[in-house]
């Protein structure tokens, strides 16, 4: 049993302050696992698109501070609160979207949106108390100090060297698993090769288009490959992504969506679009073929747009779906997700493009913001592997 | 071999002049089918929404007069133009989206919609040499006369006694069968069967809520029952459809939507938007559960309107599709189905609400523009059925 079982933790922490603050490394208290939660130290995290748009604020309703950000990450466990399925010492991972096993939604077996616990971007609170396990400490002028309580983010928060979440987003994996690409698997890389796999289900011989080339959409471009897909074309405003495909060059006399029709016989079979606009979302929907194409929506859309698509167009056998973490039931199948990439079905490596250590957490945002970087992984706690 | 084979016959026919116009029985010149093409004798014929929609000239891009509506009937062929699959004097019916068998789509297997015979309302000519076969004769002062020609209307043309169609779009019906009935499959019936059947495949023991009862509309419920749904919610805006369920009185405090949520314990699992209105649609939407709800759209939406959903909403796990015909393929699927209304899995009966002769065509316009009927079968031609 852990020493720190049943206690208060203070650890090292990025806590954020207010939108846009630069983000600063200070002490964080982690309060004991309640039931049916887990604490757990973090060894690595990386930085997704999601934590970037947190921190800006940019969704009024989303906005909570101060705030430990941070959604991929792994982890082992440090202590539980009733917990049956992990316990002391597994090397777990994070996810956002939670998998109770018991709503009605975990045993209707076609959705993976928990009733309880599926990402909820408002979320800020533990469901089991609605309050949180993480607080700082203010020292006023005249020596008393006074506590301060601490915002969950996405049932996950891990920029942090401790946090604690609720055992329904916990996965436990295999620990001779490479950790660092483990933690890809919280948010990024399952998302897009899900969407692949679990919501457009790729077949082998088909063609693919992803619209938007960071982690996810390349993600998706890498289900559709594990798949065997005949052809993917990716699509992006940054021609700098192109250097490993045949480019074709811009051709601004047409929309895109005609130029694929042309290339691929009349459409691709499947269209993932990654990028959260609605603009590319038509082109996406109109790059498929008609009769059976099936577009995936992955990204992230603001309000308050609807959808620029008449309600006849879907009645040229065009499918459009959303995909909230690729489809994946998270405590019933990523543990074998995980030994797919293990066994190299899935490439992760390509993926980190960038590695830092937890006090140049700015640097990595940045790298992010300036498209410099896939997934930067970040090392919260210096460990001994086993 | 018909007496009339190969020769222009002169029959009575409907000829829409003008939009709006009242019809009148006058004598029309149908020509010989060409290669490929069947020429059939109407027996009986019934009238949809998409017939009075053409009448009125609503879609200016699908205005073509004059011409003959009708796209509902049963007919035996009279000659063909080096058709196989029916020969003079079987019993047919005609469907306006077609299966030529050989394209893409049609031996992809997935969808429905051949890409040379699928609907297309703007189309008013045979796809062979783009000519019509059907003309008038005018009587010029002096004696001479000015033959005119008279356009197609959806792949069939049924106000007429005789017509010609493309093989494509006549399906072979078991001579058997209860011939006025078998003229629903045309479209009506079949269109609403097929959506629940084939589109949102219903599964026994659900729930389905249903947006507009008209034909389609109750065909839709009539698909879901015999499917074995274990509720269907029927939502009008006429409180005179309700008379045979459970009547709810309207609740104007509350959307719909958010009516039939309590009322289900969170929703439907399939609704199905019958009404071609936009607002409707997003109720439809809405009403169904998240995680697995499934949205069929079986109206028709005037232009311009794009969808009133959020990209977003559709990240919570329902899905939107459009159904053409019920997704049957119709020459494949028409035969097997047909088997199964004569066995009563779906009664065809009550769908039959008038009958009149040809002559009495504009009552049988009224009776459906004033929602008094759902389908009126008109007689065309006498027979001696054998």
């Amino acid at each position: 049993m852990a020493e720190t079982q049943g206690k208060v933790i203070t650890c090292k922490g990025n806590c954020c302050g207010m939108a846009k603050e630069p983000l600063v490394i200070q002490e964080i208290c982690v309060d004991p696992p309640q039931k049916m939660e887990v604490r757990v130290k973090i060894l690595y995290s990386s930085i997704c698109h999601t934590d970037l748009r947190a921190w800006t604020g940019v969704n009024e309703g989303e906005r909570a501070f101060p705030r430990i950000l941070g959604h991929e990450a792994v982890r082992i466990v440090e202590s539980v609160g009733g917990v049956k399925d992990v316990k002391e010492g597994d090397y777990v991972i994070p996810t956002f979207n939670g998998e109770c096993g018991e709503c009605r939604v975990c045993t209707n077996g076609v959705s993976n949106l928990c009733e309880r616990y599926k990402v909820d971007p408002m979320k800020r609170l533990m469901v089991n108390d609605g309050g949180t396990r993480f607080s700082t400490t203010t020292n006023k002028d005249g020596g008393s100090s006074q506590k301060q309580r601490v915002y969950h983010f996405l049932n996950t928060s891990t920029f942090t060297e401790y946090t604690v979440l609720d055992s329904a987003c916990v996965v436990k994996i295999d620990p001779n698993a490479p950790l660092k690409q483990m933690s890809l698997l919280s948010c990024g890389v399952s998302t897009g090769v899900g969407a692949a796999w679990n919501t457009a289900n790729v077949k082998e011989g088909t063609t693919t288009a992803v619209f938007g080339l960071g982690s996810v959409g390349l993600a998706a471009a890498e289900g559709a490959r594990a798949r065997g897909a005949s052809r993917i074309i990716g699509v992006d405003a940054n021609a700098s992504k192109f250097e490993k495909g045949t480019s074709y060059p811009k051709d601004l006399t047409k929309p895109v969506h005609e130029r694929i029709r042309e290339l691929m016989s009349g459409g691709v079979d499947y269209s993932f679009e990654c990028t959260g606009n609605v603009d590319v979302l038509r082109e996406a929907f109109l790059s498929t073929q008609a009769g059976w194409g099936s577009t995936v929506l992955v990204g992230i859309y603001p309000t308050p747009k609807t959808l620029p698509l008449h309600p006849m167009e879907l009645f040229d056998g065009r499918t459009i779906t959303g995909s909230i973490f690729g489809g994946f039931k998270p405590k019933s199948q990523l543990p074998n997700f995980a030994q797919q990439c293990m066994k190299g079905v899935v490439k992760l490596e390509p993926f980190i493009t960038n590695e830092l250590p937890f006090e140049k957490i700015n640097d990595a945002f940045q790298l992010l913001r300036d498209g410099k970087s896939l997934r930067c992984v970040l090392q919260i706690s210096k460990f001994l592997k086993k």
